[in-house]
């Protein structure tokens, strides 16, 4: 017998159908004698709109508000996913996160948690009862509704795994789990069944968007495994091939490379004709790093007559607020500001690079045979990026899938 | 200095333009030196939804869990109309019914409000703050959700008012105040400005559906004066004129009859030849009483040959549960039931009845004067009324009208 969290998506929770749908599943793993906590996203679309009501009354609004009307979402789903599951013959309530409660450090609309009080749900799972909570909401000490931020339901299975000392998190959302590739770019892409916390998030902040970086992060501190299953699948028990997410040591056949990651998110910006002098990169990240802007890559030129360039990646959607932030705040002589959204990271992830060599020699062999030009690189213990012009984005991921044997 | 309570209901705070044109009438009752609490419905159409997704699930459902379900659309209405005041330069916050707390009986689906702490809210309107609350909510003993009932935000309204002893309760509605007759029948009908609470209560219960019964009988008890307006006028202070609901003491010149109701939502039910033996009231009413079929008009013809027709009314939707109960039930010989939905109820209504006599007479005349055949009567200290067929209803009223000069 296990203690199962078992966290179900928006496009999961989509409609009343879907609600039963996920709440007969859970039936069957009260059935077969497992404990069992169910989380919940608002419905799809849901807490979009709500987002829409609050930018329409002010662009700026208090946040405490925000929290009071986007936690809504999920307070819905929760007593709608309560009856169903009461509906299949299951006893289970709905707890709101000021029930539990589910305690967060204050940072309304991007809290984190802080503590979760466990006695009463164990003693009500010890009674076969099924506790269903709502996703991305928490309160402050000071007795006010906190979320969590955008996607901040995968968090909240997690850190109530963690709390609850689950054996298993299962995320049930709109993918069958996660694959060497995008299928959709990659036909003949795999699904991966075991992958390391690292992996994931490397694989998850690439653009593999099945789970939120923070929840892995999380689940990695606390060594919770976590299952990502499909919900649009009907097999249950070891016959679901989902992708289960754990520690390093957990994963036996290591594979080099698992999988093959690309983000078309991104923006490179170039701050042209800076006079190559110390600390210009400090001068030129501070004013950004002040202003929030999230700095990926960075490379500088080799300096010719005394000048250089300095490029960088960031986030498409803060393209705009770096560029503002530089013309407005940096204090420095430089001859122009570059803006490139053509752009598209290709990513190689596997923990086998750490103990191999040549991991990144292939990937450059390899790109530099489809005359694919590399314009940015870097790399961590267990990754390799670079940036390339995003037209050749199908192509670089193929042709990679292939070097590195996931299409075997 | 007043303490106001201000209610909006759903169609006041349909959309997002509406709740920012709710919250500049309350801004300007700030700016005049007033301490306000507002009261805010679901935007109109949410609860429904909601509670077709409840019906959706399962036709039996968890009233625990509807609660949680239902009342996160006052919810979303409370956190959006704090940040509208909040661009109208007001300092206010929202407050659900757990945060201060509202105190039910624990009775889940129709609750009654037991106690609402007031000392925070005290403190935080003597600071210049306005307190918004989701109306329809408060908590059980045992920390649950709990609503009030459908329409329950005007007793939510109410009951803050008196709780917090304020001047006055201001209803803010999609009618600018009680009139004398439906104005869609009587073209000459006039708003009444000032009304007793069992005129309003009579009103109320016969057809002006302008304020929840419950929440009149909460006003009277507490002598809470209640102010109904339109949200869609743009006139303030004085110059408003709603209808004010209060003590009968307080009003100066009282109208021998202040309105004409009607009601289309009535059916009438006769037992046919029944044995007319002592006791037979008791063995077809104590049926319907457990059944909990509200019977309205009484009426018990004489007797001919040892046999009675025993007729009386309910509402419309509980004619059904009312025969069947009857049929099944009914220890009792009778020859037939018979169903009629062709009935209208007409209500003359009066506090000036109580010390004039003639009102009924003049009533009977002009009905007999139009050939109207009344069916059913029955009479209070304040009104009277009769059941008619009910192709005459708009004769009946407009004729009426004229009749206690209430076109003058």
């Amino acid at each position: 017998m296990s203690l199962i969290v078992a966290k179900f998506g928006g496009t999961s929770v989509s409609d009343i159908e879907r609600i039963k749908n996920a709440a007969s599943k859970i039936a069957r793993e009260v059935e077969s004698g497992h404990k069992v906590v169910v989380v919940v996203s608002a419905m799809s679309g849901v807490t979009n709109k709500l987002v829409e009501y609050c930018s329409d009354i002010s662009p700026i609004y208090d946040v405490r508000e925000y929290d009071i009307v986007v936690s809504s979402g999920e307070q819905i789903t929760a007593g709608l996913m309560a009856m169903a599951l009461q509906k299949c013959g299951i006893v289970a309530r709905s707890w709101l996160g000021w029930q539990i409660p589910i305690v967060t450090d204050g940072t309304h609309g991007k809290a984190r948690i802080e503590n979760i009080d466990t006695d009463e749900l164990h003693n009500r799972l010890n009674d076969g009862e099924v506790a269903v909570i709502p996703g991305f909401q928490g309160i402050t000490v000071q007795g006010r509704v906190a979320t969590l931020g955008r996607g901040g339901s995968d968090t909240s299975a997690v850190a109530i795994a963690a709390a609850l000392k689950a054996d298993r998190c299962d995320i049930y959302t709109d993918v069958s789990g996660v694959y060497t590739a995008d299928p959709r770019i990659v036909p003949a892409a795999k699904k991966i069944h075991k992958i390391s916390y690292e992996e994931m998030l490397e694989l998850a902040s690439l653009g593999s968007k099945v789970l939120q970086t923070r929840s892995v992060e999380m689940a990695a501190k606390n060594g919770v495994p976590v299952q990502v299953l499909s919900s649009f699948d009907d097999e249950v028990g070891s016959a679901r091939k989902g992708t289960l997410v754990t520690n390093e040591v957990n994963i036996m056949e290591q594979e080099l490379v698992s999988g093959i990651a690309h983000s078309r998110d991104e923006t490179k910006i170039t701050v042209v004709g800076v006079e190559d002098v110390p600390g210009i990169a400090a001068r030129i990240f501070e004013p950004l790093a002040k202003a929030a802007v999230n700095v990926d890559m960075i490379v500088q030129n080799i300096s010719l007559d005394g000048l250089t360039d300095m490029t960088f990646t960031v986030p498409r959607n803060e393209a705009d607020l770096a560029t503002k932030t530089l013309k407005e705040n940096v204090d420095l002589a430089y001859q122009d500001i570059v803006v490139n959204d053509n752009v598209s990271k290709i990513s190689v992830v596997g923990i086998g690079m750490k103990s191999h060599a040549g991991v990144a020699n292939t990937m450059f062999r390899v790109l530099a045979d489809k005359s694919i030009n590399i314009q940015v690189i870097s790399t961590s213990e267990i990754k390799i990026s670079v940036l390339i012009e995003e037209d050749y984005t199908e192509l670089a991921v193929r042709s990679l899938h292939v070097a590195y044997g996931l299409d075997a």
